[in-house]
């Protein structure tokens, strides 16, 4: 078998769900609202499904899809895109990450990517024969240091895969961050692959900055975003890769053997939800930033040292104050065991040196599913 | 850019949409029906979601599900699966294959195809590192010999990949091959990657027999299917893995990174239609092969040399009687830019000394939408 997959845990996110219905707790580990999702969204899919088109569409995506993302992103983050040439619809932002750094990745070629690091990138990168550098971040800030980048940049880099914002540390690259990064990229002829999943939940007025539209990255920046984010539709698994067509077009032609095309009914009503009013997604941050707050509140009031969350579905806890002697791994475990209530150790984000002391929480959901959890913790510190 | 990748073509079943669209031409070209597909399958998927759920679902799909595929093909060909340890739902058979390369095939290693051979099994091979021998297949009967076998299989492979009902082909393979078959995978302890999405399309009373059914081989089989192909809902991409769980496991770890889940709610309706009654599996087949003949005898009169098609939503035309002077490619083009009818060259299938003169049309489609195809062809040849 192949041992760059063979060896390979089950990934935490479903590890931990899984735990999470064993012992009957409250899962506040992977990261799905328990609520069922926008109504209007959720019936255009249904219509699309009993009265409109049911078989293979274009492997990039259907036309209004595309056409939908090109606005949207024109409108959010002024990035113009040509929807024909420069657009796909992928199954997931998974499956667009695969498509991308596969695409890019020759064997031999180094691949920056920062810890804490989502665990798909590195098995594909690997899977593409390329070598990972990892650059290391640290609560509670994890910012990106020019130090850090000189370390790992050299003449054999060929791509970075970055995640802003941050999951599972919650931050939203600022500005000076994403200049530095860009800086760096085109000194050392670097595709920038990004993944900004989360790029429209952002709290407090933050707003994120995708790196495309940093100067000097348009041609060489690959954006995947994600409808299930973007709509709190986990399940539906619809994601969009976002490139100059000389990277598109390469991506395209992994995308069509490694999924080919993603289900046209959910591609329409995608493709109505991206078209609504700002004030849709305003509002969608501010219930989510109440959400966070009172998930922060309840945590701090047990005793929890919180972390500020600045977007995602998460807020981090660091355990280092609380002199517990336990990894966040153990106290992960033993939670859900003992008080009914699942989270993600920050450390399992990590391939080498962990840190160790840093537990996520997932915040997205409803006001009486987190006072409960919260109960449940009361006595957990 | 990664070269396996970088160089190919778009495939030919996208490329010839593109062309009957541009033309405005009746597509015979990529497999799918022209039909809106069962309405109650399609009313269950709209009630999941709008009641159901929309998150994230089990990586390895959701529980009804994999129930309903091993109760499906326990019924239908007396594979006993065990639902929770060899059975999972992927992000439609193109995923199930690339997740299933990728899983057995390492650097170095052999693999088996068959010409014609579909066009994502090579590019996901050498991705893998594996090193494709070929077979080649001949019209009009496209059997394997031992001689063939003889000649790819060795101390270096690993596995092979075949589809069978095979399309462009249109052949459901008899035992005696799949016993050929199952006798050099044990001799040489390789894995038969089974791609069998056409398996419920088989027409005048031939059944398809799952090579994993053959004596020997339940354990060194993984068997691939498509709820889109039984269905014809093409566009909804819902496949299926069925393994015995040391080959599953590993296939499960590289989908949890090519794609990780598939709609909730799509499943769903799936699992409902997988319980449908033999009847309705029998009188699809009886459509389908009433819209075969249909085809078959229009095609006929007009002067087409029409080979039997045994399965699958295609047949096959051999132009070599007809003294064309042109090859399957030219063939195609023509007719789509003259004719206004798209159909595909089966000399696509072939990496290497390609059949030229074998033309594929889909026939599952509307009465009137072959009636119109018959009629623009009248003068073709
Ligand atoms: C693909 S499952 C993980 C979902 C997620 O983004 C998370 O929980 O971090
Ligand atoms: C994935 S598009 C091709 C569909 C199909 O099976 C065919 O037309 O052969």
């Amino acid at each position: 078998m192949n041992r760059v997959f063979a060896d390979l845990p089950v990934t935490v996110f479903e590890a931990m769900s899984q735990l999470a219905r064993d012992n009957n707790a409250i899962n506040l580990g992977q990261g799905f609202p328990d609520d069922p999702g926008p109504e209007d969204i959720r019936r255009a899919a249904a219509d699309a499904v009993l009265n409109g088109y049911n078989q293979y569409p274009s492997m990039m995506g259907i036309p209004e899809l595309r056409q939908a993302i090109a606005t949207h992103y024109g409108h959010w983050h002024g990035v113009a895109l040509d929807p024909m040439t420069e657009v796909m619809v992928t199954s997931g932002a998974t499956e667009a990450l695969a498509s991308a750094i596969l695409s890019v990745v020759s064997p031999g070629d180094e691949v920056i990517v920062f810890q804490p690091v989502y665990d798909s990138y590195l098995p594909i990168i690997r899977q593409a024969g390329g070598i990972p550098r990892l650059v290391r971040l640290e609560p509670p800030h994890w910012r990106i240091t020019e130090e850090a980048l000189r370390r790992v940049f050299n003449a054999k880099t060929k791509a970075i895969v970055f995640n802003n914002p941050l999951n599972p540390a919650a931050v939203v690259y600022p500005r000076e961050d994403l200049e530095l990064l860009a800086r760096f990229c085109q000194e050392y002829d670097a595709v920038a692959i990004c993944d900004e999943v989360w790029e429209h939940v952002t709290f407090d007025g933050l707003s994120h900055i995708p790196l495309i539209a940093i100067e000097g990255m348009r041609d060489r920046t690959i954006k995947i975003g994600s409808a299930g984010k973007i709509f709190s539709l986990t399940g539906w698994k619809v994601g969009f890769v976002c490139a100059a067509p000389p990277l598109l077009r390469v991506a395209a032609k992994v995308h069509q053997f490694l999924a080919f095309t993603t289900a046209p009914n959910l591609q329409v009503a995608v493709a109505y939800g991206l078209g609504k009013c700002d004030d849709y997604f305003l509002q969608m941050r501010k219930d989510l930033a109440r959400s966070r707050d009172r998930l922060a509140r309840g945590l701090s009031s047990i005793g929890f040292p919180v972390i500020r969350s600045q977007g995602t579905y998460f807020l981090t806890v660091d355990l280092s104050p609380l002199g517990l002697n336990e990894t966040d791994e153990v106290f992960c475990k033993r939670i859900v065991n003992d008080y009914k209530v699942a989270a993600i150790p920050v450390s399992a984000f990590y391939e080498e040196e962990p840190v160790t002391s840093v537990v996520r929480f997932c915040f997205a959901k409803q006001d009486q599913t987190l006072d409960t959890a919260l109960e449940r913790l009361s006595d957990a510190v």
